[in-house]
């Protein structure tokens, strides 16, 4: 069994992933990192967690970390996060980094999206990207994986169907997407202060969003060909989950069958992907690893729609998933 | 003072309505109807009336309504709204209807659409489009004005400007449009059954929504060529507002700048059109008779963003902008 | 491994018990009930079980339901859960109801609160009130279990310990609650449909809750004195969780350590009742089986605060509880 | 038409005034101020002002608001305010303190609950508790007038006629409040963070929150007895808007019919407060100056409920009727 410790664990992606390993019979709890004065019980931070977990947040360097766990789920912030993990690595620690910094395979792309030069852009383009839909194979293997972002998830397990085949026109891309709050992290901020964002949907970040390099880099190495995407989120207001509707051009006409088809076929052997034919809500994958896939065409535009979870699948769950494949454990454990 | 009566006084806009004439001061409500049991005081239905208004719910005929009332606003719905304006017309009233009866020009779409013969088809056609920002002259002179729709209001007002100066392909529109379930209506049903559809965004009527053919019309009659939308609309966990996120293709490169300068060019001096150099949510035009507009220039592709309050410039605002405009009051009145 | 029934499956408190099964190493759902046209798949009504159980809702009478189930969780409402156990019983079910029509001991008493006669009046009585925290002893031989209602628990485990000790004065008693909207049902009526409950706090039948007899019932139960409650609920805008505030006067003066000591002591041994030091709210339980206690001291009176997820604590996970202590399964199997 | 200032105009209580100001005919806003950087227009802050209003926030001393406002409405926070407010009296200002720094008639019950010194401890005693429905007859003569807090509002609307006519116990009062998030203030914490507040409800404050004294006091006032008050705030997941929910026990029997009859008898002439039947809820009187009140008898016990918008008739609607009780306009000017 695992010895697993999570960094930066104050806020709601660790929290969602606490939850869920506390359900794991194959792994052990054995620290929980943060910069937090006076190193609180767990449970004062998230008091969800009460008589669940008897762990105090510690401010542990990485060999201490390294000295007590096996598996370290990293929730640092980018560039935080690549700070440490290669002395995590380095003390023997397999890593599952939430945070942006392996994503990205060019360390260019990563300073303009970023805004910092990357802390260890060596191991740039060498590390797995954790969606098993596309990378299964590669993940078993790995020390260190980069869990996919979460409006990333939604749009390329929509998309990479058809752009894998090459049916869709791969500059033709559109994704509007529409969150819940808790992605806006737990510091609290004006924008996310319950009177401004309670009954109002806003846009934000239009053209400027990080998570677009990462869809448009994963869905080029889907499909081999160049993909550029218009990525604009929206600030939904409800707590957890993304819907993401797609529009894209095929390349030859396509209906909709064909496009149901298409998508069916790809995730027939898939856990946590289903292909519905209902238009689907985020409340039914919310709380779930799931993530609901449908297509429709529409004045011959393909449009997709997605929904998930963005605290698990979009986020912890994936992560556990992860963990499953890097250790041989059943990839649904603790998920269903 | 004009005498006003308010058709099918139940629903939700019905009372944004009478609120707002309330605050009116050359509007005297006299009539309410309903076909609920009783004749009800109106404080019944809608306990925020109380102390506000001393009228019953009544079931009258159209011609009992235009013995008594010159100006009727109609919140019936579509079918039952054309059924009695030819009547209430014939009586010598001035009629705004919120229902789609008189917004299409053509009995075959309208058929096609609402899957019901029209009970007027003659007239369609000859009725204005009630949106001041394009059709402020045919007003006034109007015994019969069609108020638009809540999410064409929305998409017009955003796109008119780029389609007048022939500036987007006309073939390339797509509208992905976010409600609050107010636009619903106010008979339950499950989708509107408040654990259904809290904290969650669900989408619905992919490209068959009714309100397509009337976004496409009105945006072909400005910009003088076929335009074709492909029109998504968004279930919204929040009571009121309607953010639209539209996409379309200049027809020669466009910078960000030029295309803001088209929107305060072609809004310089309309009283209810905000545009914004900011993202807008839509809490900002809550309750009030504002549509906010920017636009965004994302690879090439023109964006913009509206919002505004289905209940009030989607709906009753703007119904009280055609009376004042039909009556020659200062068109804000009451409305700011 | 019980073979398990849920009757009346289309509702809440059905869903969240499927999904807790669905989880339980030794629960295998064979049956579930519904009036519904047509035997749809259970995922047709509950979209979030797609992929996860492949069930048709069936209309099934009582033998037919003996015939395949060893254990069934009946979630029909009042009166017509009463009208199907006996044959259940008789055909060797046990069951486990989570209407109200085993709750209360006397049928006069039913009669009055529930405007109707009982239709198994007999048994009134004899069958275990299942809350363990009170009652444990008696679950594990019963054949028949009546599920506590949701606020009853609330209140009840907040007040218990109290009037068991007779510190409180059981006629002074006043239980002021607030619960989420899923709590009203999933049947679709204005006063749950979301643009009526949003965005607003409300209370309903002030006086007048069924609930009052159960809690009086019970408390009167644990303390052998007659209590006498004043139970206001409140509609609150969320999904789920109940939170209670309940006043009482304290026999003799009593601290706040006093108090919170009681609590502890009292529950010390409990697996789903954490007294908690702070005061809590419905988030911290919320998807869980815990109900979190604290009490305070207030010019002399006594205030305890409860909060607990109705559908589950209050319902669902505790019907579970209660399959497991009559299975002789680990208390929290499923429910952590 | 007075000349009027705003002083503390970021927040919410400042946004609600400008915006029933601005309907104002009789008000002119002159000036607003914030500590603010650079002065930037308000609508920058407030973008919902956009078109509205074409002010910037300044960082104003007294004086300098003396030589522009006759009027002053003062959104300060407690101890800011009264450090100001000197200066603008002897400067010949009029004064609405939104603060509690002049409801309380005690330097030491201040500084006992407030944890500082008052700054203008002299004042205290001799300036007028502003709300009309009890001290009418003292407002409209004063220069400082102290407006009511929003919780106090809700309780001592529902208990003053009680208490006036000597009908309830003054001891026996227990004060069980829900209110919106915006009563809170418009600063980021925690508490206050959407996916913290959202979806739950919670206690605070319990046994120690500031208008404990603020009620009592002017409950005494009103009864002429002391009146001791056990008052419990819960935090709602709704924007705005208060239920408070009283109980306390009548000297002797009381029926139903008779507590409605005081309340309606009490508020007879009373342009915003609505004696109602049924049971409200905060939606009723949401963005209104209403305060909804109603009474029922339960085990001899007396409930009120009363419902008001924590942002008008419990902060800012309040200061405008005082306003124009002060300047001798129609008390319900841009209230209706």
């Amino acid at each position: 069994m695992p010895r697993v410790a999570v960094l930066g664990a104050t806020g709601y992606t660790a929290l969602e992933l606490i939850k869920i390993l506390l359900r794991h019979p194959e792994a052990e709890i054995v620290a929980l990192t943060s910069r937090q004065e006076g190193q609180p019980p767990v449970s004062m931070v998230h008091p969800s967690l009460n008589g669940r977990l008897d762990l105090r947040l510690e401010d542990l360097s990485p060999a201490e970390v390294a000295a007590r766990a096996q598996c370290v789920f990293s929730c640092l912030p980018h560039g935080a996060s690549a700070s440490v993990i290669p002395a995590l690595l380095a003390g023997g620690c397999r890593v599952i980094d939430f945070s942006a910094d392996y994503r990205l395979n060019n360390a260019e792309v990563y300073a303009q999206w970023y805004g910092q030069k990357h802390p260890d852009a060596d191991r740039l383009g060498k590390v797995v990207y954790g969606l098993p839909e596309l990378f299964r194979d590669q993940i078993p293997p790995s020390s260190l994986v980069a869990n996919p972002g979460c409006y990333p998830t939604s749009a390329i397990l929509a998309l990479a169907p058809f752009l894998k085949a090459g049916a869709v026109d791969p500059r033709t891309i559109i994704v509007d997407s529409k969150s819940g709050v808790s992605g806006a992290g737990r510091t609290p901020k004006l924008t996310t202060h319950y009177p401004e964002c309670n009954e109002s949907i806003s846009v934000y970040n239009v053209g400027r969003h990080r998570h677009t390099p990462e869809i448009e880099q994963v869905l080029t190495t889907a499909g081999g060909k160049t993909v550029e995407v218009i990525f604009t989120p929206h600030l939904t207001p409800m707590d957890r989950g993304i819907l993401t509707t797609t529009y894209s051009q095929p390349i030859t006409e396509m209906s909709e069958e064909r496009a149901m088809q298409m998508l069916r076929d790809f995730y027939a052997d898939e856990p946590f992907v289903r292909v519905v034919d209902h238009l689907p809500g985020t409340k039914d994958s919310m709380n779930t690893n799931f993530c609901d896939v449908t297509a429709r065409v529409v004045r011959g535009r393909l449009l997709t729609i997605s929904c998930l979870d963005n605290l698990v699948k979009g986020a912890s769950g994936a992560a556990v998933q992860n963990f499953n494949l890097m250790y041989g454990f059943d990839e649904t454990q603790a998920l269903l």
